[in-house]
């Protein structure tokens, strides 16, 4: 099993956003489970597990993975639980377990939608219909609660589901040779068989990842079992790109089709490679990653280049305008990223964590926490948004809870267990992958170290780790330092040291005999940087983007006035970097001197010959990215012409 | 009525399409009629009138509009015939007007699908079923069919049928205050006005324009008296500017919805203000006019920025890659120019004409003549065409014959009408709107003028006039001066003439008394112009486009190597105009040297901070835009980065 951080998180810019989970979004998620919320959507969520439970009466309502709603939200309730108590909360989670294990069937199942829909067609249509992703989905909640409140019953219930799964599904003769069309269960099983050790879990995720894609498909099996019968037509059973089944995981080599179901299978095969150390398991998901992060990731940390499908696309192709990136693709590239990171200490995955989650992750929620981005554009241009339908999937302004809630919980559940990505530990080295302020108590063979972060980092780069251990420890603290840094510098209790020799993949490796008092401090010089992107990308072709420290920026219209097109940035400009306190609780913002394209002298036709543009010098206002549209709906633009 | 001109055309470039279209185009087209074609979605056009007219046993089969696919051929063959003699082709068209006349009924009624399938619901779904747009095509082609041949027997069966529809339609108490829900009844009416005098059917067109729009909504009416039944779903009913139903046509304001429906309205609604000189509905041609022209329309005279609903998007919206651009839609912006040209005489109407005729819509045809496109992008990628679907509808070959066969068709029967649109007589004046050699009569009051013209266009810019004329006659002729040259000249008798003075709206006008023997020479220079499009449209912000005479041009991959985006084009490029004989029946190609950005040394990240791309100078060879896609698929870009 691998080595667990214990991380309480007490940080400038985090901890903000982990109260808003608490205060606002996790409350409101309650109440829109209990269809408590006025004009929304009726959700039915608890309703459905009550009427399962035999405590009320009715009929299921809602759509086929209705369940992982509410196992979505005693996750995030979970990890709040884990990192302050809260006993009203906890009793409220209480109460939902009791009603989930009601509804649990003799035999160990549990879903209401087939407890109460199609009691008898129970594992017919698992190319469509989220039985295993919920079961991941309770299954992941189910470890979180336990973890956080050390209460058994949750836990107990999910094992019986799993070691009824582990019965249904395997290569024997009365056994179904079946995966889900939505991965999920392959990560939850994981993190079953990390909390209980039970090797059945883990092997029935090696299971499911090996029979994916086989052939005689799965899909065209079940489909004609069931003799055609489609919950939303055939499109599942047939494009089984999709839902990456179009060829065994060892086959594949690209990031293709959903992106969300994409992450979460890598996330699964990650975790089962960091595990067994299968090294073409490994392999895949390296290559895997390599796809994702070299060819088919937005700036942003975005994934998902159209919203047909919620879907990659192909190499290099990142329209900035027309783009999904999904706010739970990026939520599962963290997931996947991490996982990476205990299979190989390799700053590219924590890099990109920090992309996404700084950046795409973040701008899912508004400031306030009461509304959603599912899409995450890099430009916007709202009169084009409503008028065609090209861009009809931008939102120009968050929405509230959704129907098919997907993002607003998974947002909640990453930021909520935010503490889970701070370090990772492999034998005796603790790798720090994101410099966010708290306490992590770190178990070394038997050793108790204490490691205390201090920064006011993301804005600024000095960063203080502050041991404190019962006796002298021999371990390697390991810092990264992130593409976007140059010039970083460490020192150990006053004293400079070179990095030179060592750095491996990105990592500063303090190896030293630690002790209580000993002091550390990393420097990670926060130039404002010009971003390109790679040559083949067409879309960032002729144009720059900013970013400081892991912030994208972008500029928006009530910064700059309309016609972002017509703003360009010279070689030389100069940035001024400045707090505004007054602006999204501290940003700082980047402004400089750039050159606006006129239209005035224009006139009225639409093409011209020979013309030159009339120029102008303009102010150029950049935020972070993460914090548009919160201010009315406009303009935004992150890539702007390179002058 | 206005004057007509009788134009035999014999040019170099026109006579070649023309003469596909005579020995390819149409014979295939006929084929397709008649289900002659292995492989093909079968039409059964033909056969739909042949079981109307009682020939032969069977059923209705195709969409609502089948009959129009029938009607275009017939226009087209009728165009043919005018300029020259055919028997054969005659023969079959004459066999064709003998079944179409059985298969009308009793009363003037004409429509195999209603008569077929639904013979209780005449005239109960206008938004939806094509019925006036079906009568309409068919006029169309009587119209052009008397012209050709004399024979009236086509003409009497349509004047039957508008006959019907006088009755049927209009303010009276029992009548229908409808309009159909693809506008090209009106045109149709204008056309069969002009040939009868027969102010009946002026009346009637008319009527439909003023209808449309008006509230209590009739669209609502007919849904509602036929309980709700659609052949669609509610979209066309409820979508009101699909179909430019949204308001009465004199509050319209911007071009909107379906652009195939919106030409067609507008050509009805100039050619019905040509007639009238009724001023507030010029002012409404105008207006629509200049919101295409000036805000939405691309360089290649495309229109409709977007694929859902084959539509407008919003001013300056114009993308290259994800734009719809039909052929049928720049067919349409012809008809409309030449009718804009009947009420004004101002070049940019033919300006845009030249653009769309000389850019998509010839790009729309194979050089073979045998494969269409139905859209016309700007920009195109494969890998992406095939991986995103949000440019999925880009296809990057040309298509063989459609189920919904509607530009073939189109682009047959506008370039076998060809002849129709090179001059514009006013009173005394008799305006060159396009230079295409050839020979026009024309009619001035009784006395028989004869033009020639004779010249290298579009390759050349030299064009030749010389007049006969039975006496000396006072006229003007008036030469249009194209928006994209500068520097014109024209000589009288070996005199240069001094424009100065001499241009009204962009034409020079030549008054004179004219006798046989005089010779007149216009001379545009043809140079190479760098296009820039307006400072409001984003998507050719930085960029350049090339144009030469009306000829938009284009780099492809064939020629320049993939990655088209990394192309630049220095401000300071010379260029070389080329005649290559052995490419596409002998263009012109402009070549320079243009400045690429190599991917070489750049590694495998996808962004990097304050990267300079390795430059290195490449020859960059352009040819005319309507010849891309004919040497197999590959990248293809208008629009260039502007260095």
């Amino acid at each position: 099993m691998l080595p667990l951080t214990d991380v309480q998180i007490s940080d400038p810019f985090w901890s903000r956003y982990i109260n808003l989970v608490r205060d606002v979004v996790v409350p409101y998620q309650w109440n829109a489970l209990n269809d408590l919320i006025p004009d929304a959507e009726p959700s039915h969520a608890i309703k459905n597990f009550k009427i399962a439970a035999g405590l009320e009466e009715g009929d299921f309502y809602g759509m086929v993975f209705q369940d992982s709603d509410v196992a979505k939200w005693l996750e995030a309730a979970a990890y709040l639980l884990a990192a302050e108590p809260d006993p009203q909360l906890e009793q409220i989670a209480d109460e939902v377990i009791d009603i989930i294990a009601k509804a649990q069937l003799e035999d160990g199942y549990l879903n209401t939608y087939y407890t109460l829909k199609e009691p008898g067609n129970r594992w017919t249509n698992l190319t469509e219909c989220h039985e295993l992703y919920c079961a991941g989905h309770m299954i992941e909640a189910a470890v979180a609660y336990y973890k956080a409140t050390s209460k058994q019953k949750i836990l107990d219930v999910v094992c019986k589901f799993a070691d009824y799964l582990c019965k249904v599904f395997g290569p024997g003769p009365d056994q179904l040779k079946g995966y889900d069309g939505h991965q999920e269960i392959e990560l939850a099983l994981m993190k079953l068989y990390e909390v209980t050790g039970n090797k059945d879990y883990m092997k029935l995720c090696q299971f499911f990842l090996q029979e994916r894609g086989q052939e005689p498909h799965f899909y065209e099996i079940e489909f004609n079992k069931r003799g055609g019968v489609t919950h939303f037509g055939e499109g599942m059973t047939k494009n089984k790109e999709y839902s990456q089944a179009h060829a065994p995981i060892h086959k594949q080599d690209k990031a293709v089709g959903h992106a969300v179901r994409f992450v979460y299978m890598c996330t699964g095969m990650a975790h089962l490679a960091a595990v067994t150390g299968d090294p073409e398991l490994f392999a895949s998901c390296e290559r895997l990653w390599d796809n994702m992060e070299k060819k088919q990731m937005y700036i942003t940390g975005g994934i998902g280049s159209q919203s047909h499908g919620e879907a990659f696309s192909t190499d290099y192709d990142l329209p900035n305008d027309t783009v999904y990136a999904e706010t739970c693709a990026s939520v599962g590239l963290v997931f996947f990223a991490q996982r990476m990171l205990l299979l190989q200490a390799d700053r590219r995955y924590a890099d990109a964590l920090e992309r996404s989650l700084y950046n795409t992750v973040i701008a899912g929620m508004s400031q306030d926490g009461k509304s959603f981005f599912y899409v995450n554009p890099l430009e916007v241009h709202p009169d084009a948004c409503k008028a065609n339908q090209n861009y009809s999937h931008v939102k120009t302004t968050r929405q509230g809870w959704f129907g098919c809630a997907c993002c607003p919980p998974n947002v909640a559940r990453l930021l909520a267990s935010l503490s889970q990505y701070v370090y990772t530990v492999r034998e005796r080295t603790v790798y720090a992958n994101l410099y966010i302020s708290g306490e992590a108590k770190v178990d070394l063979n038997g050793n108790q170290i204490l490691i205390k972060q201090d920064s006011n980092y993301p804005w600024e780069g000095n960063i203080r780790f502050a041991i404190r251990a019962a006796q002298v420890t021999d371990f390697t603290l390991a810092l990264r330092i992130p593409a976007w840094c140059e010039n970083a510098s460490v020192s150990v209790n006053g004293v400079e040291q070179s990095l030179d020799g060592l750095i491996v993949n990105g990592y500063a490796m303090l190896e030293g005999s630690w002790k209580t008092g000993d002091q550390i401090e990393l420097v990670l010089p926060m130039e404002v940087a010009r971003m390109k992107g790679h040559p083949l990308v067409r879309q960032t072709a002729g144009k720059v983007a900013i970013q400081r420290g892991p912030f994208v920026y972008c500029l928006e219209e009530i910064d700059n006035g309309s016609n972002l097109h017509q703003f360009s940035l010279p070689r030389d400009a100069k940035f001024v970097v400045e707090e505004d306190p007054a602006l999204f609780h501290g940003v700082r913002t980047i402004t400089t001197t750039g050159v606006k394209h006129n239209a005035n002298d224009w006139g009225e036709e639409l093409y011209k010959r020979d013309a030159v543009l009339e120029e102008s010098k303009i102010k150029m206002k950049f935020i972070p990215y993460y914090a548009w549209a919160n201010r009315g709906e406009g303009e935004m633009r992150v890539w702007v012409e390179d002058k």
